[in-house]
């Protein structure tokens, strides 16, 4: 994978402009919704049993995350998957917070049964739903945010990536992305990312973007955590802290060019 | 209607402060609080049946948006619709994605055969709202993002006007403002008011503050959405991209001032 | 208490990073957790009654604001605050819009003879919670904004701080923090900080952050509403409205220092 292909499938995330239907959390809806905007997309934010199915058949990718989850969330979460995959459009699940709490795990282990096309998740999160044993046996899931560096997350991507059938991506200061064989690593990124919230949310739902336009969803994958941090990169640069650099990663999604994208990927 | 009402208008609702009694989706309760706060209301986020209609009865105005929807906030929505109603208080009914899904077609229309004061809407929003057919019928509901330009819905508006007795608002490059006879356009506003979530949404709130304070709805729901289009001219002037134009147009809310209303509404 | 104790308990808060769990309205997440990243803690918003008690039990602090309150959510408030008070963590009450409707001024009610570490509230909704009569009886509640100026709660406030045995904290154009003996005045902040929705919910959870570091209830309360005041201070002066001033508030709370804290806190 070179950085042509990110670039290539910004072009096309731009010219077809996909529908992106989001079951997320409250906290992730606004600076989610607002980035698919920025990066060219058209995103929705549909939750209720009564109509999430038909929402994701109408849509070109789906993302679900686990954020602020409650019963008929999930509800609605199995039932948009269900329908994504019986038509063959991509979904991402973001587990967020699995092993904090027996509930979270239930659920994330639940829906990972279902086959996601794409896991993204930090580190402590894949370690925990990899080995699907709660916080305790991990050694350090707190709340929401990593206590593990991406790397040692390597091994039970992979594993997990077995177990789904799909692609499983650990975001950190690296980012792996691999299929359960193949591995690439995305070393775009800035440490202020971690400094405003649900930016690890956002990041699974600009996957779910490019998995729907993109061919192999390993590259889709890879190129949207490219794209992700590559407007991480430039606001770190343009701003003064978290509240700036929120501001100004909206406006770097939506001014990054193609040629920018494949001038600063840095894959390996 | 000259732009020196828009300008009186200003005044008066700043003067008076009116408070917004909003039950509106997750994604546009953030920014939507901000920008009835900035142009100068007192907004309040009000969902669960056991109070919404408690609170309609001490509010000045009502804000119903189903852009998240589901059927305990659709039951609220009825019951402070119908206080606000019962009490001569204006209400706007703001219809996000009706046609897109059978649930948000039949709760639209529910809700619009309670009378709603003013309607704002999309395009697509308010031909699906006004042939009451759904996404197929009207041939381009996508989301909650309009595939149609607003004049494509001035019949629609019209009819849909005479249907309710109230105002009917489609928005766009530029808005076409009905009750069914009187038409006026509005042309302010700036392309990049579509690149951040819930601004169309955000007008809806705005136009049921001006509700608040304007003799005459039709009057009132114009200049609702030249002082919002007019903040968003200003925004694109200050600003490189979505994130720094949504700051900007909080600020720009916060400072137009009567004057600059008065000289900058293009009203037709 | 002298200024040189809010520089020391922000050192300590940045060192220990507490999780902070909010039970909170959906208007406050947003800015309530990138305040708290911000400020240097890692928040974390989980309200499902499946696992409110349980994520109580793994975070330092507990914030509960009632701002968009329903059923389950109440339920959830109970069962988290039962479970951080019996295992002596701190946890901070809220009561947006007491006063407004009886079902928040039942709500309030129950939820503060639990006896929280502190409650913070405007002067409208501490004189509401203090008398316990809703808004026609105090004269002014209207909506979620204050109609009193906050030292015609101080009375309210040493009252309440009686009953729940902990610190309340009126909070405007002047803080007062009391245990029903002691008093602290705090005379930080600036008016824009009504101009930016949520932000008084975001004080609550900076308390609730510094009392997970603080040693003395009153002391951790008065540091975290003299922080607050003084990153809005800082934003006044770096901003021309309320958007501007939002983001210059994100990245005055995460740049300012022990020692800027040390001379700018005006305690009284």
């Amino acid at each position: 994978m070179t950085p042509d292909t990110v670039a290539a499938l910004l072009v096309r995330l731009r010219e077809r402009r996909p529908l992106v239907h989001n079951i997320t959390n409250y906290v992730a809806m606004d600076v989610s919704a607002n980035a698919l905007l920025a990066v060219g997309c058209s995103p929705a934010m549909v939750h209720a049993r009564e109509e999430a199915a038909d929402f994701a058949a109408i849509s070109d990718a789906l993302s679900i995350n686990i954020g602020t989850l409650s019963p008929p969330w999930v509800e609605a979460m199995h039932a948009a998957a269900e329908r994504a995959a019986g038509l063959g459009k991509p979904w991402v699940l973001d587990p967020v917070g699995v092993g904090a709490t027996a509930y979270r795990t239930a659920t994330s282990a639940d829906l990972a049964r279902r086959g996601p096309t794409a896991v993204r998740a930090n580190a402590s999160e894949i370690l925990a739903l990899a080995q699907g044993t709660g916080h305790r046996e991990t050694g350090g899931v707190r709340g929401v945010d990593s206590s593990h560096a991406s790397d040692q997350a390597v091994d039970a991507a992979r594993a997990l990536a077995r177990t789904t059938g799909g692609i499983v991506a650990v975001t950190g200061a690296v980012d792996y992305v691999t299929d359960g064989d193949r591995l690439v690593q995305v070393s775009n990124g800035h440490e202020m990312m971690t400094r405003v919230t649900a930016l690890g949310c956002t990041a699974s739902a600009i996957v779910a973007a490019f998995l729907a336009v993109g061919d192999d969803p390993l590259e889709a994958t890879a190129a949207a955590l490219a794209v992700t941090g590559l407007a991480g990169e430039r606001a770190a640069a343009a701003s003064t802290g978290p509240g700036s650099f929120r501001v100004a990663f909206m406006d770097a999604l939506h001014g990054l060019s193609p040629d920018e994208a494949a001038a600063g990927a840095r894959l390996g």
